[in-house]
């Protein structure tokens, strides 16, 4: 069992880990090797203290060396839930892997694509968060899929192989996935409607009908992984030393909150990172 | 009239004055145009998030480029008092400066040698914190002059020219005044004593009788700056959003509290600085 688990590759993520090695602690942190999407598109970064004018890119090419120098390596399995347990964390991913730590850094960023009506509602009657691990309830059935990111469809492919019929409702530039049985709907849905379950996807006065729904976002929102955790306006709900409402659960970057900035993450998770030290002695 | 005045030039305040200027804000930053002797001391970083091992004097070089292409200035004079008035501040300096902005940023540090005994009782009462303020009230008189730092000595020497005799407890290495009239005790005092006065200052058993005394900071302490700020075992209290008890006063950096890191102090300074951005608003 690890000391720590931090959910997230932004640099929230990377300065706890940085920090929690820097502090002689063990840690995994979950994301993805090309660290985070929102730096690298970043034009120019001028209020990062330290790197003049860098470009998103720069940023992300600097973190990746120091990331090396110090020997963390980042596990790109994506986390689809969080259980406090007596103790202890356990952490599930949707590549179907089970990890424990004694403390957990949530440092998950945050969603730019808003909610729809109706997500919250009716998750796991018919709306999931993720491919892999509810993809066979849909088999010869039809979907909707709604992506944020192009690095996710990957997770569309795979459910077209399993549903007869999938609506691709992509919120990215790009989509590159040709299949006969995916049909792609350019308009931003207003509504996920149904009765007990999930019956169809609304466009306004137009809907599709649906036997589930697939909500696929970069970033799941901490409410979803973490169960019982406090949220405030949307984001995670945090005193001065990072600390959540969950004993051990520690939260830092974009998911707790404006301002959605560099310099506001880095210190976030030094913070949270000192206080997982703190809380493990 | 400026927007925002920042007190201190340590990477809380750059932090600050680089997303002021982002921002669109007008600012002045007080400090040093060597910024801080603390990062400059730093052997090696391992955990700021973008620079992979830098040496503390690679930091504060990478920083003084960057104001420069900001085209940021930093004052070099002392802050010795912060007026909070109404809808304003007015910040005076121990150069005679007096200076007025909407909106305070605190970003002066920690002190790490710590008060001694009787020094804020007799505040005021024949112990100063300020050599130009405070100097010619003991013209031919006798005085002890407590200094944390070696970049302080010229106010000794401003001291010892209008003394009769003066008593210097360095607590920095390399002294280089010498005087006929300075003569240099190396303990570290253990009380401030006197009646109404300050009369002597005591190390131990010791003691030497004394008409006042000037305790020489790096960083004063807040509390001495700011009249009626809110603090909490010996730091600026703060909410979330850096802001203090006074409309308007916010602080960031070590003095908010551990843990004492760079990346804690860049990102208090860059939320501090939006905070204000929306406080003027």
């Amino acid at each position: 069992m690890v000391d720590c688990i931090i959910i997230g590759s932004g640099v929230a993520g990377i300065s706890a880990a940085l920090t929690l090695k820097a502090n002689g602690k063990t840690a995994l942190i979950f994301g993805s090797k090309a660290l985070s999407e929102k730096i690298e598109k970043a034009e120019l970064i001028q209020n990062y203290p330290g790197l003049s004018n860098v470009t998103g890119k720069g940023f992300v090419a600097a973190l990746k060396e120091q990331l090396k120098d110090a020997k963390i390596e980042i596990i790109e399995e994506k986390v689809s839930g969080v259980y406090a347990m007596k103790e202890k964390f356990a952490v599930a991913t949707q590549q179907g892997g089970m990890y424990e730590s004694k403390s957990v850094i949530l440092a998950c960023g945050v969603e730019s694509v808003k909610q729809i009506e109706g997500e919250d509602a009716y998750l796991g009657r018919g709306v999931s968060a993720c491919a892999t691990c509810d993809g066979f309830l849909y088999k010869g059935k039809t979907i909707a899929v709604f992506c944020t990111s192009k690095r996710l469809e990957h997770e569309i492919g795979y459910l077209a192989d399993i549903a007869k019929k999938v609506y691709l409702i992509p919120m990215y530039k790009g989509v590159e996935i040709v299949r006969d049985n995916v049909e792609i709907i350019r308009k931003m849905p207003t509504k996920i409607d149904g009765a007990k379950r999930v019956e169809r996807v609304c466009f306004g006065q137009d809907a599709v009908e649906i036997d589930g729904m697939f909500v696929l976002r970069e970033c799941t929102s901490p409410a979803i992984l973490v169960g019982g955790l406090d949220m405030q306006d949307g984001h995670v709900k945090v005193n001065r030393d990072m600390s959540t409402n969950l004993k051990g659960c520690y939260a830092a970057g974009d998911c707790t909150g404006r301002p959605y900035q560099y310099a506001k993450a880095v210190g976030e998770g030094n913070v949270a990172a000192h206080s997982v030290s703190e809380f493990l002695k």
